[in-house]
């Protein structure tokens, strides 16, 4: 029998570690320290949770801490934590390996997009489990099923390819509501008109699959569309809507 | 006063025109004559409506006939429509003044993906009108606005950039939907993982705008990471990745 984790503190109170944070004590699992560079902000989430905002990592004394920073910051930030303080990081892109602390580390990755001031059902986020000896990934397994009904073991270099599809995912599908916004601007038009056709491009992406739910003039190899189109755009713009067009007409034309 | 459409026929039943007949039909608007160049197909439709299958284009005797075929079939289609019957097409991309029939022609363009077997809710779905007089232009409107509350008049200029800007929004955010469903398919793991964070992501640009919802090892510009996912890629996805983070680096970088 595994004991559970007991004591939680978290470092980074950036968007996944304030949401993190809430999520716990939501849920009645208190977190006992916060610590943040900018300590202003630790000692606000401190009051609204109850926890203790501490000015120093060296003070940290729980059973389990969980460092939200940057992929760069991680080693520093696990240098100054005391040696009995178990770790987990939440990041996708870092390998556990990769590490200089080999014992008592672990990964506590949510496939989420947090941001300040927007409230995530967590129940629905996969967490994604590794560590380096199977008792504490157990323990992080039990933690983060406290919080989430989509938690699984996955190793380092797994985890890396399922972040490498979040990007397309959340960062690439992004940029492309970006430029469609902007050419609202351009275009004087209002870019809510957009949205309805937005959510419906992913639930049915999600309901039939992306392969199946494309259309448009690349998906027809419509040229005079497409040329008509490429001539309002330049620049940036106009590379990605040539490169895109390219891509869905090889995926769907070049079997033929 | 202009008299209202009293008569509707729809020719064309792909997604686009068998989702407009079901969705005046449920309005008790009554479609009198469906065309489908595959027969059993408006058939079928026309028992479910309780309208006429006419089997040849030359039938149509409506107020209106509404066409809803391929931009290229556009012109070839309303030559064989009586000259009595006033007609409205459904495409984003094709000019008005570009056809030949300078008369009783007008544009009735549904900001919005049809999809067979998933119901669209018409009411939010934006309809930009258009003729070449201003009375058939106004019948349009009404008609449009049984069926929706966001209706506009948009000139062939403006419908073309608004269109252009829909393919970044549902063609080309599908298929970076449709690059991340692939990278799951090829490293076993389910993609139904990516769900949660697809929604999140664009219920967040809809209401934080995407430029301040970008996130990501772009956005950081961090080269580490971003060198780490080019190199899991090949072919046209790495193609993609490498421009559309170029062009992210370049959006919040290049001004510092």
């Amino acid at each position: 029998m595994i004991s559970p984790i007991q004591t939680i503190a978290i470092v980074g109170l950036g968007n996944v570690g304030s949401q993190l944070a809430k999520a716990f004590d939501n849920l009645a699992i208190p977190i006992q320290q916060i610590y943040n560079r900018n300590q202003a902000i630790a000692e606000a989430l401190a009051n609204e949770i109850n926890a203790q905002a501490v000015t120093s990592l060296s003070e940290i004394k729980t059973d389990l801490c969980i460092i939200a920073v940057a992929d760069d910051a991680i080693e520093t930030v696990i240098h100054q934590i005391p040696k009995s303080v178990k770790i987990a990081y939440t990041s996708g892109g870092v390998k556990l390996q990769d590490l200089e602390r080999k014992e008592n580390i672990g990964v506590f990755y949510p496939l989420q997009s947090f941001s300040k001031g927007r409230t995530i059902n967590l129940f629905e986020v996969p967490f994604f489990i590794e560590a380096t000896d199977i008792d504490f990934a157990q323990q992080l397994f039990d933690l983060a099923w406290k919080i989430s009904r989509k938690v699984q073991f996955v190793d380092s270099k797994q985890r890396r390819k399922i972040h490498l599809a979040a990007v397309f995912i959340n960062n690439f599908v992004n940029h492309q509501i970006y430029i469609a916004e902007k050419l609202a601007t351009t275009y004087k038009f209002d870019k809510a008109l957009l949205y309805p056709l937005l959510r419906e491009t992913i639930e049915k992406a999600i309901e039939n699959g992306a392969y199946d739910s494309q259309t448009g003039p690349a998906k027809r190899n419509d040229k005079s569309v497409i040329e008509a189109q490429t001539n309002l755009l330049s620049g940036r713009d106009k590379a990605i809507y040539e490169l895109i067009t390219k891509s869905i007409i090889e995926t769907y034309h070049e079997k033929l």
